[in-house]
């Protein structure tokens, strides 16, 4: 990452990752097509030219926001992935808590990566890499099924489709600083979807 | 509805029916701030000053298709409420099963309907209907608690969005087309939630 190695670019009061928050916000606000560098320098309430010393483009700033939300949820497959003593099952379980835990710390980035539509060449590439993650996944769901634990009147892909479309639907109603916890949140979700909502 | 008593103005070739399908692929496509009538006008291959001949307004096909969505779930839930001889789960499981159904069956309107963001008076308003359909679904899933059928360990409201949560995230990957029939799907995200995944 040349921007970690290099020197900071912020100004007293807007550090790197204060800018890249406020343009997180914009970005899902308006949409990243939506918004402009101007948008984003007028929200900071710096000028035009001011900006430009903060962020080399706004496809820098999507750039370093998809690569926060991929990194934190492949990080996270690798810790289950790697995690010993686990039955496929167990590991499902974990990937499905851990999934709405890192939605909920890494939030705004997160939404973001999920409304990417692959406009430019750095959305054409998180989509990819989301697709790799989802298989990941559904091989998870694949495992736990061929071990004779999942039910098996529904397809395993489409269980995985089903399951994960739950997990990333929280970005539609989960506020930063909502009342519910992330742990809270992974275990009603995990416990919905393992045992079903009847007692 | 006006338009419907007053004289067709569609052109050979392009009816009110294929034009609205048409602006809704386009507003799902680039989102509806993103898409001019010009956009349209090209899109059907006709001129900008010839467009007009069609829709008095970009707004008002964005109303059509949001009446589209809404007035589907709406009488679905009219139906399922009015409906004699079934418990509060048997009613709950109904309005899954039949929320899946119809977002199957209006695909790109309850597409839209979703993504809507409250940027114009007809956003706004299809967003507090939104929320009133919420708020009946919602009701329903306290009803089925209260009657004792249900997990008591997660709270009605929260087991609602995740439950809703998992039928609006079809409209993530369902194609128009798909291979999954609506019923099969409608079956397979309603034992899921009921049952849970596990054998």
């Amino acid at each position: 990452m040349d921007e970690q190695a290099a020197p900071r670019r912020g100004r007293p009061g807007y550090d790197q990752a204060t800018v890249l928050r406020r343009a997180i916000e914009l970005f899902n606000q308006k949409g990243y097509d939506g918004t402009s560098i101007g948008d984003l320098a007028s929200e900071l309430g710096l000028s035009k030219s001011a900006i430009y010393h903060h962020v080399p483009s706004k496809e820098h700033l999507l750039q370093q926001a998809l690569d926060e939300a991929l990194g934190a949820l492949t990080e996270a497959l690798d810790r289950i992935e790697a995690a010993s003593g686990l039955t496929a099952t167990e590991r499902l379980r974990t990937a499905v808590r851990t999934s709405v835990v890192v939605l909920v710390e890494h939030l705004p980035a997160v939404t973001l990566l999920l409304r990417v539509h692959g406009n430019s060449a750095a959305e054409q590439d998180a989509l990819a890499r989301r697709r790799a993650l989802d298989d990941r996944l559904a091989a998870m769901v694949r495992a736990a099924a061929a071990d004779g634990e999942l039910r098996d009147d529904i397809a395993p892909d489409l269980l995985s489709r089903l399951l994960f479309g739950m997990v990333n639907s929280l970005v539609e109603w989960v506020r930063p600083g909502h009342d519910e916890s992330a742990e809270h949140l992974a275990d009603a979700l995990a416990a919905l979807a393992f045992e079903g909502l009847l007692r």
